[in-house]
């Protein structure tokens, strides 16, 4: 629409159309006129074939299938199941070296970063390590990404932990078996939808989570978990279960009896500590390996400061007791129970989706940072194949995080053994190392996380999201602000909501425009956007620039009208409109009340003595056209022309046969 | 999409692209570029006053106010608000004596089927009457068209009383009052919706229910009401609540015992005698007024006959007493009870925008017949002004039914007085002939609502729909099949589900073609489409037919990257092909995610070394380009053209140079 906006900008209401100069259109010596062609008659089979081709396979993953024995296609269809396949024989000890370094450093996150999301999630902590072995190696069979690490994420343990509560209104420390099993069959929904999105190939669904939406969604969420921190960084013991900015805020100043100046002190030097060190990495990107360690350092001197000072008698809460072993199995605890059904299966769909567009996203962009191709639907296959196998592995909801993944790309990852480095590193400390985390404070847990999620709120993202697109903004500040004053689900729903609003809106309220001839050309254009463009005296050419359908028909019945009106009664140049010429070049689909619209589009123009030509309807619209004309002949082929240009020139040379 | 559906239909993936033939393009002698030009700087406000104009102002219904004075001003304020003041100065004897005879043909037709419709809704036959006095009164003060003729319909009658029987679990018959006082308040809110729909002038929401959802959902709706008429044709007593198919048919074969041939005799008489008048309107349309008047004659006859033969005594069951009396004030009846409020918003909700949707549209359909105007949005204020009035005076949801309005309209209606009329003689009615009524047997009514629905199963338009295009046939049999399957509401929701669905399918996958030059000309269009359009060597011409944005530039990337493999893969063309036009003109709008892709898009093609050009943008998206090149200098100047043509002039001239 901003095409047509300058007019009705200053004016408010009628617009002052560029007055119709005396242009000398160059007109063809005898007035070619190409014929207006539809596209070969095709079945509606053969027709929706392309479609469903074109909607589920737009990146034709079987192409090289094509034209190959039996026997090579049987181990391409192997080594597509398996991307493994493909790199594993080539593997090299250099190859390993690189995997090695990169394997250990996202393991000293992803072992400080399991146990926090763990308790973010209201979950044991155990089961952030749980989730931070098996996946990874799932993984690593599945996925075709070479720079994802996996792992649980902040986002999805937010929202895992906060939709259940909500559900079961019963606080996850009264009954933590139930929790822990909504949280498994939660994982086991999202994985199906996961893996069936892929299967069905419906990935282009989470293409309508947009980067504006996200951006707001994750400055919301980081907010929502630093908030939530703040129970462990000022060491009070009465906490709401609520997540929005008010209630949290109130609660934190109703309990200041609770707060604890060794906690606060502990927590501040942690988190200047761990800040210093982000700024340092993202400063000099050599360094990243100094944030990337942090973590880990963080847990180990603080551990150790605690054991000195015997900092749990100082009103320091720890982690406590931790049992060593491996992952149990856990298909026995998934809970089918009718009366949580709607609840897992909700749950499961939020943070499949989430963490599925996580996922896909971070897998993209490393794969066009490296220039290599990510197969989103296939993706969506191994991440669901995963959280499949997570929730009968005692692991909940993971993916591929961001920071995670930015680390290990930046280690010099060079395959996705690095996962396999990093799951036997947590195996490790899973087996033996436990006992080591009972003095391991929770405050410095809280530091850790904040700082993490920190990264998420990307002020520079959302200035230029407001420099190009007010739109995109306003989507981004809805799912903010929806995120931090209501609730995660609300604030991404409304997000959604909004840009597919904006989408449909685009339909409903199609962009208009007039164009005009550029001087000493055969070209027209916008009358509004090319000072240049004039228009041509006795014509009114009109462009509607989007699918014509049920939508917008009534909008550009009424649209089209006034402009004709307007034409009509601007004084002493009624006597000299004679044509109105429709340009349809950028109408790619019109629909049975798009058909009516062009018909009866004729009356109005015929009761102004008008005469009314179709211009470059492009292969389905004229299609459609010439269906219509089976049954009346509405659109004779005199009014169809292939450019505007030689509608001009041939309508002239009639009108000024007619007229003598 | 169909555009370039040909080349996957029959080869099963990688498309054959029409061979590069050696054509010569007639370069201009020196190559003349014009500039791709941004439109007119504007500051964001104003464009949003524009948009927001275009949006809810499309028909700018205050144009006409502007440059009067205040006085005159004022005047037409109040005539807008109260249309009836346009056409009472000038109303005159002759205009009187052609409402008259309107306004009794439709009284004729309101009266059967006032007391039929409010049966179906499961009220007293006395409300149906009620609801075709008051409103129609109210309708005459506000209402802009002349020909709607208002009472209730058959289909919302259907819908309320299904829609409350449903929510509330108990029979209406248990509980009549209750029952009553529901149907009561969700008018009101129908009312209240459809008048802020009008005040807020979002009347384009009801543009989403397409005219295939209404053929369908009609159709669906018809068959539902004749099955339930069933129970009266039949003479059977027990008879299911439910309103699906399956149900009903079981219900009617469980109780073959109850069946009474006295009953079913008189009902397939009478359902012989409406056909046939209805087949003889529809034969020679002068004689409309012979179906216009059948209901009521049938009604005459029938209740004289029951009265001769005393039909009550042999099983045919009648109407039985109703009082004499005006509508009684019913704004005490209104029920705000919490534990109904649901029910009712929801009812009034699904009721009101149905209404609504015929009102207006059988408005649109008749203005455009007599070649008047009908606001839309002014439209919406009066039908709900008439049922919010209607609710505080024992009515339930009116608007202006389709075979009413086109009985007002053959009769010779001249304005809105024959309402007027009707509502008198109804008055009349009530006030003196109810006592008639007394034998009327309920079988003849349900012969009335049979014939009265038949009319909107149309199986003509649908046949139109399958030969115009078969997603909107999909759509229609989607509405039709869950109307009559599963419920009212949800075969609605289906049919809109799927028509939203397909509108943003349009955006998600939109269609990209490549053209090529005919030859001779300045002219490039489809290769698809155009056989004498040929490739032009060396170049790759892509056009994008949709805005560009978060929910395609997944699909987008990856259909280009498609395309540049399968031209660099395609055998000593390699060598040849040097740069990639993209055309941009049929691209409305672009969001920060299209601006990306643009500018990722370099990354691919540069890879291949090939140059990317962009071929004139339109304003919005010129603008966009612009900003982002403020920060980097993505877009040089020389890389945006005017037009194709140009494009490939300079660009050829440019590689010859440099290619000695």
């Amino acid at each position: 629409m901003e095409g047509t906006s300058d007019p009705y900008g200053g004016h408010n209401g009628s617009e002052i159309l560029p007055p119709m100069q005396a242009v000398v259109v160059e007109a063809p010596q005898p007035a070619v006129v190409h014929k207006v062609m539809a596209q070969p008659a095709q079945s509606s089979a053969s027709k929706m074939k392309g479609k469903v081709k074109e909607t589920f396979f737009p990146d034709d993953p079987f192409r090289s299938f094509k034209g190959q024995p039996l026997q090579k296609k049987c181990l391409m269809a192997v080594k597509y199941v398996f991307p493994v396949l493909e790199w594993v024989p080539g593997y090299s000890l250099s190859l390993f070296r690189s995997d090695l370094i990169a394997g250990l450093t996202i393991a000293s996150v992803a072992i400080p970063q399991g146990i926090s999301y763990a308790k973010l999630a209201d979950m044991p902590p155990l089961t952030g390590l749980y989730s931070s072995f098996v996946p990874p190696l799932v993984y690593t069979l599945l996925g075709s990404s070479r720079d994802l690490a996996v792992g649980p994420t902040s986002i999805t343990s937010l929202i895992m932990g906060s939709m259940l509560q909500k559900g079961v209104s019963v606080s996850p420390s009264a009954d933590p078996t139930l929790f822990l099993q909504l949280a498994l069959t939660s994982t086991l929904f999202a994985g199906l939808l996961q893996a069936s999105l892929g299967i069905l190939r419906l990935g282009f669904i989470i293409d309508f989570l947009s980067k504006a939406t996200l951006l707001g969604f994750k400055a919301g969420a980081a907010i929502i978990v630093s908030l939530q921190e703040l129970k462990d960084l000022l060491g009070i013991v009465h906490f709401t279960d609520e997540m929005n900015l008010v209630t949290v805020m109130a609660s934190v100043f109703q309990h200041t009896d609770e707060w604890s100046w060794q906690t606060i002190l502990m927590g501040a030097c942690f988190l200047v500590l761990l800040l210093s060190a982000r700024h340092v990495s993202m400063r000099w990107p050599e360094f990243f390996w100094i944030s990337a360690c942090a973590p880990l350092v963080s847990i180990i001197i603080s551990t150790v400061l605690i054991d000195l000072f015997k900092g749990q008698n100082h009103n320091i809460s720890t982690i406590g007791h931790l049992k060593c072993g491996l992952n149990h199995p856990s298909w026995d605890k998934l809970l089918f129970d009718p009366k949580y059904l709607g609840l897992t299966v909700k749950t499961g769909l939020v943070t499949g989706i989430i963490s599925l567009t996580e996922g896909v996203a971070v897998g993209r962009t490393f794969a066009s940072i490296r220039d290599y191709q990510v197969d989103g639907n296939k993706e969506m296959m191994a991440i669901g194949l995963m959280n499949i196998v997570g929730s009968c592995t005692s692991c909940y909801v993971t993916t591929g995080g961001f920071s995670r993944s930015a680390v290990n790309h930046n280690a010099g990852c060079k395959t996705a053994m690095s996962n396999v480095i990093m799951a036997l590193t947590v195996m490790v400390t899973l087996l033996f190392l436990m006992p080591l985390f009972v003095y391991t404070p929770n405050v410095v847990l809280g530091a850790i996380i904040i700082v993490a999620v920190i990264g998420l709120i990307d002020v520079p993202a959302a200035y230029h999201l407001w420099k190009m697109d007010k739109m995109d903004f306003l989507v981004c500040l809805c799912a903010f602000i929806g995120v931090i004053f209501f609730s995660v689900q609300q604030g991404l729903a409304i997000a959604v909501g909004i840009s597919i609003f904006r989408v449909l809106m685009q339909i409903t309220r199609p962009r208009m425009i007039i164009q005009g001839n550029i001087k000493g050309t055969d070209i027209y254009r916008n009358v509004h956007q090319y000072e240049e463009a004039q228009r041509v005296p006795g014509f009114l050419i009109l462009t509607v620039e989007a699918p014509i359908n049920f939508a917008n028909t009534n909008y550009l019945n009424e649209r089209t009208k006034r402009w004709l009106e307007d034409e009509s009664f601007s004084g002493n140049k009624q006597t000299e409109l004679r044509f109105v010429i429709f340009d349809l070049s950028a109408v790619p689909a019109i629909d049975t009340s798009g058909i009516a619209f062009l018909i009866d589009l004729k009356k109005p123009t015929e009761k102004l003595g008008l005469e009314l030509v179709l211009v470059n309807p492009t292969g389905e619209v004229m299609e459609k056209i010439q269906r219509a004309n089976t049954t009346h002949n509405h659109f004779r082929p005199d009014c169809l022309y292939l450019t505007i240009g030689e509608a001009i020139a041939s309508l002239s040379e009639e009108a000024n046969m007619a007229i003598p």
